[in-house]
């Protein structure tokens, strides 16, 4: 095991993408008007990227036009101070005209209710992928 | 209330800082190496302002110097399709000189294993809020 300048356990590429599969509930970070902007998002993971769902004319729309974004989930305990996160960085791309390449057994839901199928769907490749885990073994590893 | 174009509540100010202090893990997204970051961390609200920690020399120090940064605290539940996200934007300050001007009742968890006392205290103003709430009543209303 690889542990990270934190105490955090390193995961590799393939737990990284395994943790990925079992989420549905991410955040993406994006620029909005020269802000940073973190937004929750459904999404599924299709050919070891990213998908998700936005409405067109939206913030989340205008951000993700061929922009580098980082897409995060995790699953953390509070109480009991364990978990993991998973961090994508990569270049969010169109895919709404082409959902063919993606082999999607299923849309991602929007988190926002539906409305018109105004949807565009985005793609995000997981070339860049991170992630780190906490567990109680670990606190009472480094503890000693 | 109040809906935005994506159907959902807008929550007020006070609404936001409310649910903020009911939280007690966020994430913050930043740049890093110029790419976008999101992490993981624990906080507590402490007059108004977000209060993280961090350890020197790690991602999170380098990024929030005066940086301007996006943190973000939700719950949601992906099964039921509700919950609520609030987002916060602001300049990142060092507090670590003076814990006293926030008033702390107890200094924040980091969420990486504790180490010796390295730890850097950031303030985010909350002066930039928003938040959004989805829920069951909303989405029928949005289908009729």
């Amino acid at each position: 095991m690889q542990f990270d300048r934190n105490g955090l356990q390193v995961l590799d590429r393939a737990e990284c993408l395994r943790l990925l599969g079992t989420a549905t509930l991410g955040r993406v970070a994006v620029t909005a008007d020269a802000l940073p902007v973190i937004l929750p998002v459904n999404f599924i993971m299709a050919d070891d990227q990213i998908v998700i769902r936005t409405g067109r004319g939206t913030k989340l729309d205008a951000a993700t036009r061929n922009s580098v974004v980082a897409f995060e989930v995790d699953q953390i305990d509070p109480m009991y101070h364990t978990g993991w996160s998973v961090l994508v960085t990569g270049v969010a791309r169109d895919m709404t005209a082409q959902p063919e390449l993606l082999h999607l057994a299923h849309e991602p839901a929007r988190w926002a209710p539906e409305k018109a199928s105004d949807g565009r769907l985005i793609a995000i490749s997981a070339d860049l992928v991170s992630g780190r885990r906490i567990t109680t073994d670990m606190r009472v590893a480094v503890a000693q």
